[in-house]
């Protein structure tokens, strides 16, 4: 698919691969090349000794080992002769993010990673010794401290899809959505990591020819492809998007988990509320937004000009190809260059009230879907509402989530000969607990 | 105004005033008798040694100086021969709401401060004079750190007229409302406590004459008189309302401030965002529910039966008189009576998705109204969206809030002699900036 061009630019020239001495970061199939440089914690089983980490090649690092042998010390932004206090790089990101000169570290790290750059490291046996391990036992945790969670919907195609089948393709957009970045409060407490079960939920519903309400366990329940931005740095006023932008950390994968049968019985008027609660699951690995830079891309051609305060001012927008897979089946393969709003437009938008935003939140987009049937971000879509259930290759078929499903969200922005990946995103779908209100 | 009599009992019998050693508290007009004991945190100006304190009389009292005395110390709950660590009595209540045991440490305090009672403090004046200072100087800051904050919607006489207004009279309740407590999720970063000044937001509006939206000021800024719930333990599974009941700690005055401008243009579909988001006022005493226990009163008859899960099990609404100041001038005065699902009913609903909930997580009631003009809790309600604007003493007219009006909001729960006093929940508001996007 050619890169739709916009007002604004064609997007960055993309870079070719960055190689580097770490085993296996070279291999085109890797997802991280010295290119990419994710933001992962360590769990070592005891919160204390958890550690900041990356992941290059088959491998991951301890960056707080590297600081603490004096290798790689964050530096304070805005005060370059500053370093962080020892200590950063353990826990979380969240110190990082809010203080640190994020671009001077990245490249004092690539440096030292780089097939031909900084020696320290490579030449070091011992300290290589202690600061590497193999990725694949690695075990992550939060790699941040999410503070806030904020999903908003600025996928044209589901919210085209989605307003369709509620209102009729005549209303299928609401007349604000042109103009602004639609979203919502999430809750902060029901978002987990890759990995994690979700049990399917109970929840107030009601059919549309049901009398009356009743409590039952969601039999609609749904996932959601998005993506989900990290917010670096607070802010105390209105953003603009240039601001914004600078302010977005990276990006993960997110599945925003949805009971639709509790969604049309609750959303009005007040909006999603326990529909969405059960869980939100993201991806471990941060992906800095500086490793996609070069894969930004330019803005949709917009129907009616935004207001000043949302324009478009660059490429910011994402070549990643994203996709769902199902129990081991791919479902859904889309782009989220498809989203209408980006990230820095949402942020924007969200402080434009005065609303303080946190080191730490986090942004969902908003489900992802192209015009294809087989480009749908959600189940609700692939389906159809239920009225065309997907068969998979197992000749089985779904509407919507069946107890015990597998779900797996994919993401990588391809470049020349090498990939930057995002990592797992996934989890299985438990059967809902007995009545807790019984007897 | 009679109690409304209801299936489940009459409320509990009111308490008589319980007699201290404390100058003031025994004045019938003293918000803070023996009876409240407030929870709140005095700013000493470093953060380090902030301290818990309650108002007894025309004291406050230093709650961590008490701990460090041997007088005072939390116990654990579940665990009666555990004490607290020390400590736990500074900074902020959300080590104790999580962990103690609330009504053993009640007991204990009352009995200290108590005319008969342990005459362990009474009757050491060097110890007297450390830890009482006059409440008249006292800075007070944040009592808890709030986690997560979620407004409701649950004051029938609200709904009925924002809806009558913005849909009709036919269809002015939403059908979803008598059967759940709806809400949503709002933005934790944007509460503040009360004496913090409030700038007039710019949002994105238009009007139902105008071709296209705007940025511009908000010019329908309003306040929405609620009752917040502090929820003090956290859960993770659907609770009964019963068990919601006991993991709320206490009460506070909260203050919703709301663009009706930005809200109308940006709620379809997903709620209200930005228009909830600049900011929230809170008092800065967390009322105990203990405090509040003989001022319980029952529910409202219910048009139609409550699902098993949100049924109401005793009485758990609570008689506190509540009014709205406006530059000194009374515009509206109601009770919490008014409300028709408890902050126990909403937090069994806010946790039957499986949603977990937090310590320090904030409920926001919804505006209280009552049925006459002078009882309404907003202005959008006492001026009916502007059309029938309301004529201050002063001869000024208001539709919506000015810039420099000055709000506060009252409460009190009235007993036989005494009454359990809320403190200021009070904001004044500035002028908008000039246009943050300009030039």
């Amino acid at each position: 698919m050619d890169a739709p061009t916009g007002p604004t630019g064609t997007g960055t020239p993309k870079m070719t691969l960055l190689r580097s001495w770490v085993p296996g970061a070279n291999d085109p199939a890797c997802p991280f090349p010295l290119n990419n440089l994710p933001c992962g914690v360590i769990d070592t089983g005891d919160p204390r000794t958890d550690f900041c980490a990356t992941a290059i090649g088959d491998q991951v690092l301890n960056l707080a080992l590297l600081e603490e042998a004096g290798l790689l010390r964050p530096r304070v932004w805005r005060q370059p002769s500053a370093t962080m206090p020892q200590g950063t790089m353990r826990t979380h990101w969240n110190g990082f993010m809010a203080m640190a000169d994020w671009d001077a570290y990245r490249a004092a790290l690539t440096d030292l990673l780089a097939e031909h750059g900084n020696p320290a490291l490579r030449d070091a046996p011992d300290l290589r010794a202690q600061v590497f391990a193999p990725l694949a036992q690695a075990q992550l945790t939060w790699p941040v401290r999410i503070a806030e969670y904020t999903d908003f919907y600025a996928g044209r195609h589901h919210a085209t899809n989605v307003g369709t089948m509620f209102r009729g393709a005549d209303n299928a957009l609401p007349p604000n959505w042109l103009h602004m970045p639609i979203g919502y409060n999430g809750r902060a407490s029901s978002v987990v990591l890759s990995g994690t079960d979700i049990r399917r939920p109970w929840g107030q519903v009601k059919g549309p020819d049901e009398d009356a309400p009743r409590f039952a366990p969601s039999a609609r329940f749904d996932l959601e492809l998005e993506l989900g931005a990290v917010v670096g740095r607070a802010s105390h006023g209105p953003l603009t998007v240039d601001q914004a932008d600078a302010n977005i950390f990276g990006y993960v994968l997110l599945n925003d988990w949805s009971a639709r049968d509790i969604q049309a019985w609750e959303y009005q008027p007040l909006g999603p509320f326990q529909a969405k609660a059960t869980a939100t699951t993201i991806s471990p690995w941060i992906i800095p937004a500086a490793a996609l830079g070069s894969f930004r891309v330019p803005p949709p051609v917009r129907d009616v000009p935004l207001l000043p305060h949302l324009r478009d001012t660059g490429p910011m927008f994402y070549d990643i190809d994203l996709s769902v897979t199902l129990n081991g089946h791919r479902i859904a393969a889309t782009n989220a260059r498809e989203l209408s709003y980006s990230a820095a437009q949402q942020l924007a938008h969200h402080s434009s009230s005065g609303c303080p935003m946190r080191t730490g939140d986090l942004l969902g987009s908003g489900t992802i879907s192209g015009a294809e049937r087989a480009e749908r971000g959600s189940l609700l879509e692939l389906s159809w509402g239920g009225k065309t259930p997907l068969t998979l290759p197992d000749g089985t078929t779904r509407s919507f989530l069946e107890d015990g499903d597998h779900l797996a969200l994919g993401g990588a922005a391809r470049g020349d000969g090498y990939q930057i990946g995002f990592g797992p995103c996934e989890g299985t779908l438990l059967p809902a607990h007995d009545d807790p209100f019984k007897g």
